[in-house]
Parts: C-alpha cells; structure tokens; sequence
C-alpha cells in the first residue's frame, strides 16, 4: 500500500493544502485519475468540495471525479483516491451507505495510492474513535477502513481555551486507551502528515507528535521519525 | 417530569458540584434515595466515581446506590435518579446494554426527579449527537432517553486555543443543524443549568447561552428565561 495522511488541510502559513502539494506529488508519480471522496463536508456542497480541492491542487495536473457522482463499483477506474476533511461521522456514514468502505480498502490494498487528511486520515484507521468531531449522525457502525493497525488524532493539541473545564486532549485519548487497551494512538499536530506502506509509517512536518500507548507515557517522534 | 440539567460539575470558582447542590435540593424535596449512573467515568472507577460524589453532595444527606451495583429493575426503588459526567459514548453504550434506557425514562416520566451533568445532560437528550466527547466506544445506536426535546451541547464555548484550526463550537453544532434541520441545540456554558418539566425549561446560571436553530442566528438565553 501507498498511504499519505495528514492532520489538516491549512498549512502552518495558512494557505489551503499548500503543505500538502509535495507529499501528494510524491505520493502520486505519474498517476493523475482521481477520485475525491467529500462526504465529509457539510455545510458546503460535495460538488463545491471537490471543485475547491481540484482548483487548490490545480499544479498537479490531476482528473477530479467525485465519489458522489459515480458508483462503489466503479472504484477501478481511478489512480488515485483522496479524502478530504470535515465530519468523520458523516464520511463513514456516507462511505458505508454506499459501498465506498470495501471498494476503496480492496483498491488501496491492491496498489492504489490513498491520501487524506483529518476525517480523511481518521477514515484509513481500523476505527473512528479517535475523531475530534462532533457525532453529528449515526455512521452505522465505528469501523473504518483499516488501512493502518493504529489509530490517528488529527488536529492534535493538548491545548484548552482559557478557563475551560472539559477533557484535554491528552485525557480523551487516555479515556480512549482504556476502553481499547490493545490500541495506539498518534498525536498527529496540524501541518504534519504519514507517509508509508501502512505496515510502516513515518512521520514528517514542523511539529512534534506524539504516540500514545495504554499505561505508557507519550513517546515523542519527530520529522523523518517511524511510528515504532 | 422534574428535570435538573447541568452545563459541568465544577462551578465558576472551580469547587466540585458546588454550584449544583442549591439546585439539587431544591429538585430533590424530601426525597432521599438516589440512584447515581457513574457510567460516563472511564480513568475512575464506578465505585470510586459514586465515593467521590456521594462526598461531595454530603451536605444534601442524600443515601447513593450505584447504579452499577444493581439490575435496571430495580429502578422503582430509588426516589431520584443522578447521572455523573465524563464519556457520553460509554455512559450510553452502558445504559443501553444493561437496560437502564428505558428503565430510566420509565421512572421520570413517572415522576421520578432526574439530574445529570454534561454527559448526564447530554443522556437527557433526543440523541447523544452534541456532545463534545470522543467516540471511545459504539454506543450501539444514538438514541438516548428523549425527556426533553432539544439537544444541549454542555460545556459550551466557542473559543479555540490559540492558532488551532479545527472547527469551533458553532461551526460544529451548524454541521449537525444541516444534518438534523428539525433540531433544536442550547449552548449551555459551564455554569449554567437548565431546569423544568421538560415541556418547558429555564435557563439559570451567571453565562449566557445560546439556542440554535437551522438557518437563524443563535438566540441568547440568560438566567431565567425559558427556552422558546
């Protein structure tokens, strides 16, 4: 497998998927039909989503189709398979409903290069439980696609705003190794990403992660670092 | 009904539930035996999670069972029926496998006073689908106890730490008024409680909150006017 995934979609200057060109070029070689997956949006059009995306990505010379005009069964069409953020709740749901769950693993397990980031990087994990969203709708079961024997947290910050009482992230991703003690988690912070074959992941970007383990302290991996 | 809904347990000047026992014995009356729901407590246990409020409400000389030391059967037995915070998804994922769903909301609608905080809050609710929790565990379906017929988003805040880009608060519970466009959300800040029979319920506390409906701008609530 051929797996990119990364935290976010703005880029630490704030520019939309501008960190994310190189990796996806890289990720891409000489592949340019894609299918975009944007059932992760909400409150924007998956017609919209996926003509925001191509236009951000315009360098790569790449072929958008979106996955909500075509059929699961055409999944072989495609070179590329990208995910975008927003409601991981729904992009499972969604995914599920219409048979994208089994048809992207069996082409990405096959050799199709698969990226995504936020809900796009929590939806190659065995499960959903490590999203920061919002369960906006029920996705008809927490599995995900599996691509990867970890979980991500992306976004990753044990920051809170001033004053506020609720869980750190620190403490929802402890909550999340004790009801799932043979689990690990990555801390993936905004503008980092995971490049690998899914058995090996490395990570890379500005910010250090961190990878959580049931009754362990967090382990530091920085840019260039393996997921151990 | 007889309903005592809680933003959080802590209280502005940061004490455990202070904030919560005038509210408390004013739902309670005479009633003295409570059935405390700890199944929200993840990194505590349910026996220690009962300890530690059963200590911290000792002013109101209430007698607590845990509800994980007896069958959802004997619900009749209790006079006041509390849930504790912590995890929503395994609060639900608990009440539901063990049969206290509709053993609870069996007993308040039959009178039964009923009070919970965020998570506890959160049960009261149509569907767990605004809470902030992580997604732990499946709860084996959203649906919670539906005594009342809004949601609230407990905790509530729309702040974000510094230079974070993840969605704020208001941009999550829009996504769930897309998804959900005959809802109903109240943001109620830390602090704050709602309280009433369900049909009707005010707004008390020192913070604004704010109710949420699809396509309107959010609609202040200060302490003691109802939710319109």
């Amino acid at each position: 497998m051929q797996l990119l995934l990364l935290s976010n979609s703005r880029s630490p200057d704030g520019g939309y998927l501008t960190h994310a060109v190189a990796p996806l070029r890289a990720l891409a070689g000489e592949r340019r039909k894609t299918l975009f997956v944007p059932f992760a949006a909400v409150t924007t059009s998956w017609d919209d989503y996926t003509a925001n995306v191509a236009n951000s990505l315009a360098g790569l010379g790449w072929a958008f189709t979106g996955a909500h005009t075509v059929d699961a069964d055409a999944a072989g069409r495609y070179e590329l398979i990208l995910v975008g953020g927003g409601n991981t709740f729904q992009l499972v749901a969604e995914c599920r409903r219409r048979g994208w769950l089994p048809a992207i693993a069996e082409r990405v397990r096959a050799g199709t290069p698969y990226s995504g980031w936020s809900a796009g990087a929590n939806l190659a994990c065995p499960t959903l439980c490590t999203t920061n969203d919002m369960p906006i709708v029920d996705p008809g079961g927490f599995d995900a696609l599996g691509l990867i024997g970890f979980q991500i947290n992306p976004h990753y910050n044990n920051a809170l705003p001033p004053g506020h009482q609720g869980e750190t992230r620190n403490e929802r991703i402890a909550e999340f190794l004790v009801a799932n003690p043979a689990a690990t988690v990555v801390g993936l912070p905004e503008g980092d990403w995971l490049v690998g074959d899914g058995a090996r992941m490395t990570l890379h970007g500005p910010h250090t992660g961190y990878v959580f383990r049931p009754g362990k302290a967090p382990e530091e991996v920085r840019d260039g670092m393996a997921i151990g």
